[in-house]
């Protein structure tokens, strides 16, 4: 009989710890078995540790578990965490060493050299980098991340342009939701009526993330894209879904239909292993002329796939076009879910 | 004694209508004589036809004033026209033909041969092309026009940049208001919580204005400025205050300091010459790390100073800066006064 | 075997509109056969004729669709009304005069004397009404109507309290969402950061309706309900969902657990009839200290519980709560569609 | 000559701390010359330390004081305070000990028995309360309080009603502005396209501050209204600015054009004294169909005036009005200097 896998949720009670709340809840493969946060939430029950900010009604059986130690006694064998940046490069790494499976969508160890930083339809590969891992020849355990919010939603628009066409130069400026701060995150004050031209360390994680997920591996570690890469990162008063203006300079001249089609037909591994969180589509190409826009296209895909549209010439690069994807589905749980579906698919999860 | 000249407004029921009135009242030089719009605001009272929406109180001797037919016939010889395009395509020459200056922030001339495109701090030389037009060697009258509103911030935050180091790309994305729409503009619908990646035309304009604005005269026609412009061009949920993440590759090696030199220290004929609506500072760099916001920075110089902040290097062309201009004050009515006040200084509204 | 009546909408390209094509799309009773707007969109496309505005894409079959003239020739004989109130008042009887069962969204109508004003939960025998009706008489044909959105969701809230306790006196404060003037209706400008405390004629239907609805049908009329009702109603920065703010004297005593259970327990018609689009709870109070929200409840029941929260004493009246109900679906379409049920299983629609 | 009185800001940094530093700025009376705040901000330069939002750019002579330790030692006598009720409750007794003048928009003693709650429109007489404080008694020192943001506009309206035709009941739903909960506040995930109807503890001080407020004198103490009083507070997305639904019932019979007379000819104490922050009218009403609104009201006589609209007959109740008045100039800091002013005029700060 199928028993579904233990997992755990480090930083349970953000905005994204609740994502994976929504996401795990109803999964085919894994159940929520253990929760934690800091610890002003430890032994608290869930339902009145978290301020539970999405949509759909926490669930029952969550909202009654009890808040754990953030500590890996106890913790089950699968952990994701929505950690901040400063507490995951202590937290991570002790799970870890613990022998956990750390699946992370925290910043803090996205760019060491032996972690892989994965998106399942751009760089499934890239995964086998955790057996460079110190922690996964002592103990078993290991940690894999997922790309800043930002980043995702672009590589997932680039990777099929670099397959068919190669990259040379990219460009992207971003508009993003106030959900990609986490709660309470953004004041009021702060975004009502207002755009807020930073975001700290935003364009330094999208740069170097997109050039590592779009990089090869080569032996024990990652060589970067081969591609010139400049981001700007804005904040605008839009609850979920970052768009993005983007320009590109291709390697191979390319026809608008070709572009569209390289993104219409953009499949990968978790469509070809019917991962349960794969969209059927990563790439959505809008012919609609003012879109993607957030307020229709974000949960396209049930916010996991990417929305591009406005594909037009551009006078400096090759070509101009807008991308828009949900940044705490596809942009942060779902992505981390995704790459737990790709770990156990790949028998890392054993 | 001195007397104020009178000025007429075309299409003065509108948001850049109600901003000329704002800015006109108690002008040193010019003072409201006649009113028209459309067929419908005809006869009625201004303040009646107009639905006012700024915030200063309409001011009681224009809101009395009755709307005139917008005919040549009993206007003034200054007329400031704020038209949609197709109408201002019509009716503008017919008043030039006339006799009429007519100072324009309509989009329908702007790239005529004839026409100048004048930023007061920019070029003010390009005036003289006004002298090439048919309408000034028959009737005396003439067209001057102002650029887009998404333009002239670019153009402002350009211009000390192209002087001192001549520019060879530049890459601009734009976060827009909504007043830029007019009124009513927008749906509210179509932009709470959303960003809209689309306005038409705008990119258009705002490319081949740039060039035009940072060309040179030369005999009779203007040569456009040498470098290569991009533009993508979004819609934000903020009333007043279009935002610009901008990106340029400079023809001559500039260090950070410089670059912010030449902003805070450029000043040109509008404050030479005094000119009363022109700010102390046209651009004016904010060294904040979050900054220019709207909120903040908007109204900055009342409304005329283009305020930039976040000077940094890019990872693909040289540096990257935000600039932030009022759309409908700098990036409209304003303009159009200020073209007007330099346009008397220069002799040609006697 | 059974087939599905074939239905019309008449006003089909506005919002609401578009939301009974969203909620008759997969109807197991009704099926959209026909689609009447303006002249303007007379023969095109209903893809291309509405500026479709909701989250879920328009269905395929429903925007190939040819746009008819909205006249009763071709119609079928079951018409949802979604039109402005000066063209209701044309149209709606021409089609009753045809024989077409008209099930009206629009105001025009509500308050005459033979038209059946009717929430299925609330007044379902109000339906007979329509049986005084001289198109009933003559042709087959009738009218029927739902409530304004501002009415409906305070009379889910007060029917169960007039049911147990009776009512004395009402009075409701209302911040509405800016779907509930349709599309483009309120300009972006007049609502961001903004609260207008005034909307044409919402107050008068608001009370007047209210009033009818938890009025007694007496012979051939309703006899208003018998208690005091004062409303004011103001325009808020939200997308979908009315807040109400209501204070209410009741005729007995009632303790806050029985309100609570009135309102928890409240079932009616539709519930005891399974009606396809009825909720399962037509009103549900929530516990939380700080809701209902339109954020969290608007879509409570797929958008057809009014939610209720807050429930405390008032130190004027008897008690005061919070109640929101979905202003377009339980508000506008789903209102109509639900009459409509009922109508199909009371036999009225044979 | 003429010397201005040095005052102290305690709890500088926070929002209303922000608008005391503003409205002191350039104060004929008063001028800075002392700012406390937290622990975290001690010793810090106060332009460092206040993270600012407000339009205006900070004083650069406030911006360089050094925040000194919230400590009566080294304080000048005057001291404004814009503290939390908890903090407050502890440290504006032991400043009143230590001889200071405390002129508080804190709520934590405003209904204590001994503190007036003044606004010098209404009830400029309640300052004779402060004669029985024990402080006033022992060390000179005392505390003056004003109302909350949201009472202030509401009390405002009523007090001309109250003079002229006298309050049986009063009910009022508010729609408050998200810069009365301060920075960082409300969570901008918490109030995008949403309202939240409810915030804590606001409808308590909002009903008993105003039966104090429009109380009598007498003796030792204040005896409250003589009417009936219930609220009921919303939170909207709106910066700046509570606009209130109000119905009233007076005591003896008003026509329309009386009680609109009471409202425009009001004035009282700070008119007639010519205080320096006394709005000309303290309460206007506007004739616009669908006004007050916070994007045109709020700055009214500089934030000081309140906005009064829409009078109509209220059919439970004998009149239904909006009003609107800035929440944190004549709802905080802007009332407390006001205090400050009646004081200083009557010979408390000598």
């Amino acid at each position: 009989m199928f028993t579904k896998l233990p997992v755990g949720i480090l930083g349970a009670t953000g905005i994204v710890g609740q994502r994976f709340v929504q996401m795990l809840e109803h999964h085919p493969w894994f159940e929520v078995a253990w929760l934690a946060a800091s610890d002003r939430s430890e032994g608290r029950l869930y339902g009145d540790a978290a301020r539970w900010r999405l949509k759909m009604t926490i669930p029952t059986r969550v909202a009654e578990m009890k808040v754990a130690p953030a500590r890996p006694e106890g913790a089950p064998k699968i952990i994701f965490a929505a950690l901040d940046a400063a507490i995951a490069a202590e937290l991570e790494p002790s799970f870890a060493a613990a022998g956990c499976a750390v699946v992370s969508n925290s910043s803090a160890l996205r760019m060491h050299k032996d972690v892989p930083l994965v998106i399942p339809e751009v760089n499934p590969d890239h995964i086998k980098l955790l057996e460079c891992q110190a922690w996964r020849k002592k103990s078993g355990g290991f940690i894999v991340t997922n790309p800043n919010c930002s980043a995702i939603g672009l590589v997932m628009a680039l990777a099929p342009l670099e397959r068919q066409f190669g990259l040379d130069t990219v460009m992207a400026v971003t508009m993003q939701a106030v959900s990609g701060a986490g709660y309470p995150g953004v004041a009021s004050l702060d975004i009502l009526g207002n755009v807020i031209p930073y975001i700290p360390k935003e364009e330094e994680k999208m740069e170097e993330e997109t050039l590592k997920l779009l990089g090869r591996l080569n032996g024990g570690g990652i060589e970067p894209g081969g591609f010139r890469m400049s981001a700007q990162c804005n904040r605008v008063a839009v609850e979920d879904g970052h768009t993005e203006s983007v320009s590109v300079k291709l390697k191979k001249k390319a026809k608008p239909e070709e572009i569209i089609a390289a993104w219409n037909e953009f499949r990968s591994a978790p469509q070809e292993l019917h991962l349960p969180s794969a969209p059927e589509q990563p790439v959505n190409y809008s012919i609609a002329a003012d879109r993607p826009q957030p307020r229709f296209d974000v949960d396209s895909g049930k916010g996991m796939t990417a929305t591009v549209g406005r594909l037009r010439p551009c006078a400096v690069l090759d070509w101009k076009f807008t991308v828009l994807s949900h940044n705490t589905i596809r942009g942060a749980a779902g992505a981390a879910v995704l790459n737990a579906e790709l770990l156990k698919v790949r028998g890392y999860l054993d």
